[in-house]
């Protein structure tokens, strides 16, 4: 038991040791749970695993909150089993979407920023019980996050009790890593003391009432590993044209060679196009994102980037086993923030963040669609993209101009959901090239977007409907009853492609 | 002459004095322009005019940056005049919105935050003269300016020359009530430090290098009177509403009855609801908004509101007559700031604003167009309304529901122009009810927002829409292809009502 001792300082904590069974037959029916976990990274694991072993065979539907999408297949599970009353603020697994866009439970697509703002204001059902995976508790109980922080601070301090799963197969070199700063409530809080990304302005761990801690559970099981894919030709190009656009702001003295902090949302595209920079003129630079994918380590690794802050590490299976046995390399170059701080929108306006986000679609005004697959399929949500695009420096987008084999464009006239209106999105890019839209007025953002991001088997079709719009007028001219004919089309005939365009 | 000397304190700028005409001539085709006004207050006057009639006998395009929209029919004058070239960042003159819709000049929606920024940041065309509004120059060259901030601060500052309007109809006793700040570039600037309404933190005046005020112009010419009409039975009933949910959240324990700083938009409606609180058991209420209207003064005269900061004082004819002469009654409870701060994300967050703004139309999932008349024609842009709604504590949203003699109605299934996302809205109200969207998925605010919001006479039809949508499900279930019927059935037969409907 020497390693209990090492992981739970407290002496009285020690006796709180439970089994994973044990702690889940604690949660009942109709509770709300907030987990840890942000994209696959620090999620707790036994418990939600025991909890959705008993869904199997009892009635019981919970509502679960986590900082973002869970690994371990435990969105899986959940809805599979049919857990689910409720689900926030994000998650990226096919088999929940599927329950999700069923109607089978509620999710509400959230601000990564926000859900702290609503539990600490008691705006949402309060939280029973609060399941947070940690590398250690010390002797004064505070809680030593793994590899996401997320909303782990804020559901363990507002939680009637908490459950704490001791992941023993987590690096323990990641003490020290975290930076946990409760920003207080709305009225009453002080600036938030950030002003560049290595600024540390909290404890290493979270603080809470050790009375709260009713169990505690020991696991060994490592993250699931990242999905991304490796870059392609069309990352590659996007990249690339992102490069030269960042290189032209540099020559208008608008940006030094070191940029200025980057986020970069998750996915293989974002991972992609950062990874680019690697075969770049810039340097000395520093990250402020929501999650660190492999692409930032490379960086790290080729002296590009020296800092990163962070509320989430993610990797691929190669990269964790590169990274995690060598943690110390990066002690000094690294922090582990709570979400609602990687994506506050003080910081990141105040930081003057480059924001690269992915979307789905966007539409010819630059209105862009992050979330809703046709309009009403719900991909994976908003995230945090919202947060960053809004107060950003610069917000990009990126996206292939095409998917589903050239049958979709991602520029559309009229984007089936937004996320992120013409106000926010400064730089569109995909593998056709980039449009710079700032100080642009619609017509000509449509003028630009078409021209320059396109796909050109698409092109036509395009100037087609904003030529048709521009006989109607207006400040952003629209064919209302056509503008979402694109997605209809897809639906009936399964392709954007007219078909005079298919046949000629 | 004396007067001369107490405007113009610094002896060298008193041989700057020069006509409005001389002024005018300065500028050239092709130039940029940063004028002072916001929503009809403190708008440079005289040196507009005189440029407008320059441009009726000769080629002169110009680019005109303000802080919001211009009074004294200035906007008008341009638009028919044929002045503009890029007109940015808002406007509510009706022949402007006729030319924009037109197409016959650029007009830039901006977030009202954001345009400091990018003149800042170097991002818009460089700003060859500030033509700003005064009330007097210190001896130390700083320019104190008068009923509106607007983002005169910006303009004087970055642009190669500066022309101030002394304007003698402007009470002298504004000065003292601004609170001018500069946050400095993004990247290096330190926390905002206000953390409640009536923090001042900078100086009376904008403090200029003097060697770029080219020529100062006398005017005596008061601000156009807001049109503000008054609040009717339905405004009243949204207004009655508005103050149950607030109670509630007082029974909640979410606020107390001091509530949270409030920000109110622009209008009529707007201004109304505030009156409003008149009636409330609120008290000790403070105001952080863009613009105070009537309804500001009427609640601090009644006791309600004991501070207000704006960067605006747009007044009726008869308000301005009771309180610019008694300005010592309200010196200090009043603060008059820069428009990047008193909608500065930053502060909006920090202190949990209540924002209260007016939407055009609003969808059944929540989704708001603040903007664009059947999602083409701009009616006056954006405002000031997402700074506020992304970072408030609570995002509200009113209108009525129906507008031209009921044959709009302003609750639809697919907004024709998404300005706020689903994310951002979390109360709507209208006369018929309101609808807290808090913590509930896309179905549960569509339920809600038909029975509570949508006029009766339309809420069948909403219904029937969403039990079509229903049978394709989604997270945001749609009918795509009638997404917008309701906008085209306007169009093509004056009503939104079906016509089984309107015959049944």
């Amino acid at each position: 038991m020497e390693s209990v001792y090492h992981r739970i300082r407290n002496q009285h904590l020690q006796y709180k040791v439970v089994s994973a069974e044990e702690a889940a037959s604690w949660i009942k029916d109709g509770m709300t749970l907030g987990l840890s976990g942000f994209t696959r990274a620090g999620d707790a694991k036994a418990v939600p695993m025991a909890l959705a072993e008993r869904a199997k065979t009892e009635r019981l539907k919970v509502n679960v909150y986590t900082g973002a999408s869970l690994g371990s297949d435990i969105d899986k599970l959940f809805a599979e089993v049919g857990l689910l009353h409720k689900r926030l603020p994000f998650q990226a697994d096919p088999t929940m979407r599927k329950k999700i866009n069923q109607g089978e439970f509620y999710f509400i697509d959230q601000h990564l920023s926000k859900t702290s703002e609503m539990v600490r204001g008691q705006v949402l059902e309060p939280i029973d019980f609060a399941i947070v995976e940690a590398i250690a508790i010390t002797e004064d109980g505070m809680i030593i996050p793994s590899t996401s922080v997320g909303n782990s601070m804020v559901f363990a301090q507002h939680a009637k009790s908490i459950i704490v799963e001791i992941n023993m197969a987590q690096p323990q070199a990641l003490e020290g890593l975290h930076d946990l700063y409760e920003p207080g409530r709305q009225g009453e809080r002080l600036p938030i003391p950030i002003t560049k990304p290595d600024d540390r302005i909290g404890s290493v761990g979270i603080p809470v009432d050790m009375g709260k801690i009713r169990g505690i559970v020991f696991t060994n099981q490592s993250d699931s590993p990242s999905t991304i894919s490796v870059p392609d030709k069309e990352t590659d190009t996007i990249a690339q044209h992102l490069i030269s656009f960042l290189r032209k702001e540099v020559e208008a003295g608008r940006l030094t060679k070191r940029l200025a902090p980057l986020q970069s949302g998750i996915g293989s595209v974002s991972n992609a196009v950062l990874h680019g920079f690697l075969k770049s003129e810039f340097t000395d630079l520093e990250v402020y994102s929501e999650v660190l994918q492999d692409a930032v380590f490379d960086l790290m690794d080729a002296g590009k980037v020296s800092f990163a802050s962070c509320c989430s590490i993610t990797l691929s299976a190669p990269a964790m086993e590169r990274v995690f046995p060598n943690l110390d390399k990066y002690r000094d170059r690294l922090i582990l923030r709570p979400q609602e701080l990687s994506n506050h929108p003080e910081v990141i306006r105040r930081m003057g963040i480059i924001a690269i986000n992915t979307a789905l679609e966007f539409d010819i005004y630059g209105n862009v669609n992050s979330t809703h697959v046709m309009g009403t399929n719900m991909m994976n949500g908003i995230g945090g993209s919202g947060d960053f695009a809004r107060n950003a420096r610069l917000a990009i987008f990126v996206t292939k101009s095409t998917a589903k084999d050239g049958n979709i464009s991602s520029i559309v006239p009229f984007v089936s959901h937004v996320d992120h209106t013409e106000h926010d999105v400064d730089v569109v890019v995909t593998e056709q090239g980039y449009a710079d839209l700032r100080g642009l007025a619609p017509r000509e953002r449509a003028e630009l977007i078409i021209e320059r991001c396109a796909h050109p088997m698409y092109r036509e079709q395009l100037k087609e409907y904003y030529n048709e719009a521009l006989t109607r007028g207006g400040q952003t001219p629209h064919v209302l009853e056509k503008a979402f004919s694109w997605h209809t089309n897809f639906a009936q005939t399964g392709t954007m492609l007219h078909k005079m365009l298919q046949t000629g």
